[in-house]
């Protein structure tokens, strides 16, 4: 697998080329990060664009969703999609509302979707999400049988057209402004994790496990 | 302006229909929390989805971009995209793989992009722009210039077609899986809202404003 995206018309960043760089190490990193993705599709009614849980398995992302669910159920092997995964870092309050941003760190990727037919290969995606979003997750809740594999549609993707938009640190105000009275800084953003809930149906004996104890993303 | 959302065929929810719902000020209430939209839109080289900021105008969305922006510019006033704003709440630890999921809100709108070329209806979009990350924040820095204005493309889109999107509560294990023996519950997941950090490059001696020091969302 090469160490850099592939750099195409489409994943070639004309504005602000600085925030840009085609890095597969930055960009698994992000997409390990990030919990949600959003994927764009097109459909004879037009573009749509659907939140979804995602993983990365090596080269590839996977996204999954219900048999019957209404726009996977008509996939073949060259659906090409876009998914999108944004981490937010901060809010950029510049001198100027012109100048104001945000920091983030985010990937597009294009590609076609592959669907997955094999047993063993659905498990190890279904083993990715789990363990995507939470880690150690996988090995302590009870795996799929074979009739939800059967019920889960799982999609792949190779991460290959893809790039990596990055912007940090202080506001960047033009010179002109620079003597503007108002200001200027960063209001960093990151993901807050709150106490976790035990399910008031839940009668077993186990406390709260040390990976949902211990959460935290980023 | 209706109380509901427009119910299409692209907007009817098919799976989990039980999350779905068409009350335009829920949809609202979410869209104004929010902080980044994906937006969708189709090529000729295929679909794109870009993480973009936005607001609220009324009954519309808008979004904005370098008049420079190369997917921005060939923009007329009948480009059909779409919008999704996600809120994502927490993760649901259910007993079975299978039934894992994550608490959130999520709006999906479609429509066409309006390109808006009155000075006066952009610099309102500006405010709503900054506003919407920061309330209080526009009266509080350096406004638009005729020449910011005019290097700016911002795009306008009513929001009609669409759908919200709902998951909330604890996990829902099938029956069969409820005698399992792993913990369940849900990690609630959140906005974390750090310190801001003055720019280095400030030698004003405003001090933090309070609607910076006192930010959060959600």
């Amino acid at each position: 697998m090469s160490d850099a995206l592939r750099q195409t018309d489409k994943t070639t960043i004309s504005r602000h080329s600085e925030r840009a760089t085609y890095d597969r190490e930055v960009a698994c990193a992000i997409l390990d990060e990030g919990l949600v993705a959003h994927v764009g599709v097109s459909t004879p009614n037009g573009v749509i664009v659907i939140p979804m849980t995602y993983a990365r398995l090596d080269d590839e992302l996977v996204i999954h969703g219900a048999v019957a669910s209404r726009w996977l159920n008509n996939i073949d092997d060259s659906l090409p999609i876009s998914i999108c995964v944004t981490l937010l870092d901060g809010l950029v309050l510049a001198r100027s509302a012109f100048s104001h941003s945000m920091n983030y760190r985010s990937v597009v990727a294009y590609g076609t979707a592959r669907l997955l037919k094999d047993k063993a290969e659905k498990q190890a995606a279904f083993k990715a999400l789990v363990d995507h979003m939470l880690p150690g997750r996988w090995t302590d809740c009870k795996q799929p049988d074979d009739k939800e594999i059967a019920a889960t549609t799982v999609l792949a993707m190779k991460l290959d057209e893809a790039s990596v938009k990055i912007r940090s640190g202080p506001p960047k105000d033009a010179e002109k402004d620079m003597d503007q009275p108002y200001w200027a800084g960063v209001i960093p953003l990151g993901i807050a994790v709150g106490t976790p809930q035990v399910d008031p149906a839940y009668d077993g004996d186990a406390g709260v496990p040390e990976y949902a104890s211990n959460y935290s993303r980023g």
